[in-house]
């Protein structure tokens, strides 16, 4: 529970004002004192008890219950959007066309429509847009990465992961939107491309309208599939991704304190071909190394890459394209469970940049 | 490791045979030992050297290469048959016709219409016939069914398995068959009855034909749902069944020693209608429990359970019909994955006689 | 990572200063933030690099290097003294002296005498002097010690921690009073008095006249024990203690965040008495409970009993005599550390008040 | 809980008699059968009841109550004696006496004259005479031996370890005797040597002249120190073992199915020299490694290496003055038990051949 003790300072100060003081808001508002301190300007939310929270927290704050006020404010350069999801999409354009560069919570829309406007609208302003897929800036999730371009993991057959709790009911998004923005963001960041289609069953246990549990299978390019189990409805508190290569297995247990990280040397080899002329496999069982990730929060490496994006003008890793195709997989997604488990295309058409990410 | 003192003699003597000494088999010998001694009389296997090696272990053992020379030996009354999945119904249907009683590992056949047609000719027959669902008596299972009967878990929303590990890949029957008729009966069985839909999806990796993982979703009545990811293509261990109640929630972790069963006091209940006259819920968190459960090996009570069907002619809990509506639903599984994911009925007329195991 | 919601208003408003921004002292200043906002005023710390980082992330409050200028200072009403263990007594004797109430880290002292002297002046002056014990404001430690008075663990038997890691070697203090003060405290909390000996041994490896490593055995009255192990040379983080009474058994797992306190209904029962007149006993393993505990921080619990105390003039649970109680073990334990390993006296005549924490 | 396919068989024929089938007999039990099938001939115990037992599972083996038959029976070439410890010396003793090879539990003896004794005699007669210290043919200890001996651990600080839990009280030794022998083996196994001093402190809470829980600490060359917990009152069951040098520190968890050994590359580096000439330091943690390591059954590794000592006349590696290094620490342990803790010294005049072991 000891804090980090040194406080990184961004290229030049950058004025930033926080727009939603609700679930999320106090870990940003926390990150952004550490590092910029009371060049963290202002402070949005409708509710005046948050605002209340923010000045006793930070007395240098400036509170106020009208985005308006900040949009309109030229001393503030960006705007970080940790609203209600319905509202990312309109708050992000409003911020671009006033100027601002933007740092917007995932999901970065509720439509892929809304976030290809919005990718667009940043290419044509010169702003920052970023996305804040925070697990892209998760020290193992780079180190898991590294693992697959290297070859070191062999070729990358399928990925799998749970996130699900007891926790945040949420009304107006169901959890493939609330909790599978991180799943596809990681699987997506992994392979390195949206899939080609999704297929996703789940139920509805609280709501007549809001699933609460959802099962959706990723299909990407040359058979690799990553399948998602989130769910606000569980017992347990589980944050874990495995990924199957032909030549290593990695599960990242983003709960484990000691071993976040488990390279398995595993696998099954071909050692042959069997009398029909098929393949034979032995298995191969050997160590179990865990190697050592930063264990600096991911959320503080988030806001250290906007703040210099925006200071030298780069794109962010996490930009609005890599935010389009976390939406179109979830609105696909999203398709599939209305459609009772179809299997649905995520369009690619909108991808004329590619994946930057990825190359 | 030290073996449990006590020996349990059945009502009286039954001469068994064994059919199969290669996986599964030598458990199956070993608890065939320890209950039966020397009326653990023969021992059928294609293989030489498996049967050497049961020579040296059990000296009284009769060994022989053909199941012929067991069904025709008037001295044995009751086979246990631990061959390979494809086997199984054939042999089953011989045995029966030989006047033998009949444990069978699971599955019980590879198509409904033969699991049918062995059930029937079990009924038929007045012969015991029962599929090895080892996990119908383990303690842990019964546990939690007998939580669910009793209302403490509340109303049943959802369950989800994960049955997990590199190893024992197979080249004639999938993940599926081979992994997957565990936790079909057990979802079965905690549900009462076998699910109206399937829909899975998998993936081959190692051989073109054959799913070294499979998803699947299970739809019972009632909108409960039961989730299912097998494979053998894994870096962990896992044998996890989680069962999501209104009032409580379970996990079954086989593999942990000292809490096998945690009963989680965790819900979201219902404290008042919001303004647009949906619920509204408050989630509750409270002691975790770990009941006692019986170490002893759920084999060994299976066993045993066959041994007092056949000995008092009672029925088995896991009869015939028990293991149609397992063999049922891997087929509608089957024929999902066959078409790419699709919803499948899981034909129900066969069950004539409903779940006697849920009464 | 959600930090709390709430905000905890003291009773009146009381003006702090923090001495010492070290170690420990940003964990107190976030909590003294979050409590008193810009009521905490001040903060001491000879190194102008800290002092840098205070003034960074609290733009109000006053820095300062001497701590002589907030005793002098009539607007501060407390301090929080959290400079290193051999500047304690001192610090805390001046505090009082000048009229303020003091909360003083873990050790309270460095010797008894010292100790005794500084509760002594305390009861004189009526000034709060709390001693930061953060473990008896532990809601686990808490229910522990609540199932020990109930009677549920049975007669108390013995406990033991481990309290070990890589890290915080410190030079002029060893293993046993930088980590065994919790444990110290833990225990007489538990038993509700201070040990009549001690026995403690302990090596040096890096350092040749500081331990790294320490066994420390505390003996109380009617038989119980008390055994620690504290290390900062240790691969594993384990925070670790078990009580062991003759009815049941508890676990505490700091670091376990689904399972802090684990209850175990176990214990070997008598059930007669054998052929040369001893006890017989059979073992008893029932079920195994997990009491939902308060997870607020217990550094938030105790600095808010700190301020209620000065709010009230209360005398904190964990008051100068408390202080006296551990220091008095740790010097015994360090007189027989030097004895190579000889069992040593704790002294009991300072005690002339009982053990308030136990009445 | 599949069992090894493969059966071992010794160089030649060896005819066994196994004396004792009470707690630990029938592992040695089923080991032996997996081994010798038929060889194994004959087995001896009191009890009438056990016997029962084995005539059931083993039919072909001949039972009898007294040792003597076997002892005169000229077929049996070697024993197997797993009687309570009391009875070690003597049976051992009349064993070799009568021309037999000798594997017998640990510990030797219960007094270092006994031990020597047998130890002598074992030498004369060149007969073999092994003590079943089983982790010395445990793999995963084999490991951590080997990295000490290659200097990967680099310098060794010292080892800890805790062997508890609820069960298997005892009435006519205790806790020190009956557990402790494992980890005395091993820590004189890893450190090549016996310590040269021991200290230790109880407590007796079920009987009043037998102690359940014993912490001790053993001394050797070098400044090395290793610590035990061993008790059977306590809720967990926990086998582990630390080992802590200055490279490099290993966790050996015995009850961790998936990483048995962990191998830290964890350390306090010195950097330099502070200004008091001291050494300073500086925290190195990086990866953690988990060595393969061969799962089969330490005990059956053991029996294989005691049949292969009697077919070829090798010199065991846990021979007779093994076990009597391990016997005089305990006898050590216990005097220090019987005076309060005091330090007490390992004779090693009896140690004229060194440690063959750390050779």
């Amino acid at each position: 529970m000891v804090e980090r003790g040194g406080t990184t300072m961004p290229a030049r100060d950058v004025r930033v004002a926080l727009l939603g003081y609700g679930y999320w808001g106090p870990n940003l508002a926390r990150n952004l004192h550490l590092r910029l301190g009371v060049e963290w300007a202002a402070c949005v939310d409708p509710d005046p008890a948050r605002l209340a929270e923010v000045a006793h927290r930070y007395p240098w704050v400036r509170t106020c219950r009208d985005a308006e006020e900040v949009l309109a404010d030229g001393a503030i350069d960006a705007l970080v959007i940790a609203s209600p999801a319905r509202t990312h999409a309109d708050l992000a354009a409003r911020a671009l066309r006033a100027g601002k560069h933007v740092l917007v919570e995932k999901p970065l829309a509720l439509s892929t429509a809304d976030a290809v406007a919005l990718a667009e609208q940043a290419d044509a302003s010169g702003l920052v847009l970023m996305v804040g897929h925070t697990f892209e800036y998760n020290p193992a999730v780079a180190k898991m990465r590294a693992l697959l371009r290297s070859g070191d993991l062999g070729e990358l057959y399928y990925l799998h992961s749970q996130r699900v709790n007891l926790g945040r009911i949420q009304r107006d998004i169901n959890a493939l939107w609330s909790i599978g923005p991180h799943d596809v963001s990681i699987a997506n960041h992994l392979v390195g491309a949206a899939p080609r289609w999704v297929a996703a069953r789940g139920a509805r246990y609280l709501h007549t309208d809001v699933e609460d549990v959802v099962f959706a299978t990723l299909g990407y390019d040359d058979g690799v599939l990553a399948h998602l189990h989130v769910s606000w409805l569980d017992p347990s508190k589980l944050r874990r991704t495995t990924v199957v290569g032909s030549r290593r297995m990695v599960v990242f247990d983003d709960l484990d304190s000691e071993a976040k990280l488990r390279v398995y040397d595993k696998g099954a080899d071909p050692v042959g071909v069997g009398e029909f002329g098929e393949y034979q496999f032995r298995l191969r069982a050997g160590d179990l190394h865990v190697p050592r990730t930063d264990l600096t929060e991911p959320l503080a490496l988030e806001l250290d890459h906007f703040l210099e994006c925006v200071a030298t003008g780069a794109r962010p890793r996490t930009d609005g394209w890599n935010g389009v195709r976390v939406v179109a997989t979830l609105e696909a997604a999203q398709q599939s469970l209305d459609k009772g488990g179809q299997q649905v295309a995520v369009p690619a058409d909108w991808d004329r940049d590619g994946d930057g990410a990825a190359a």
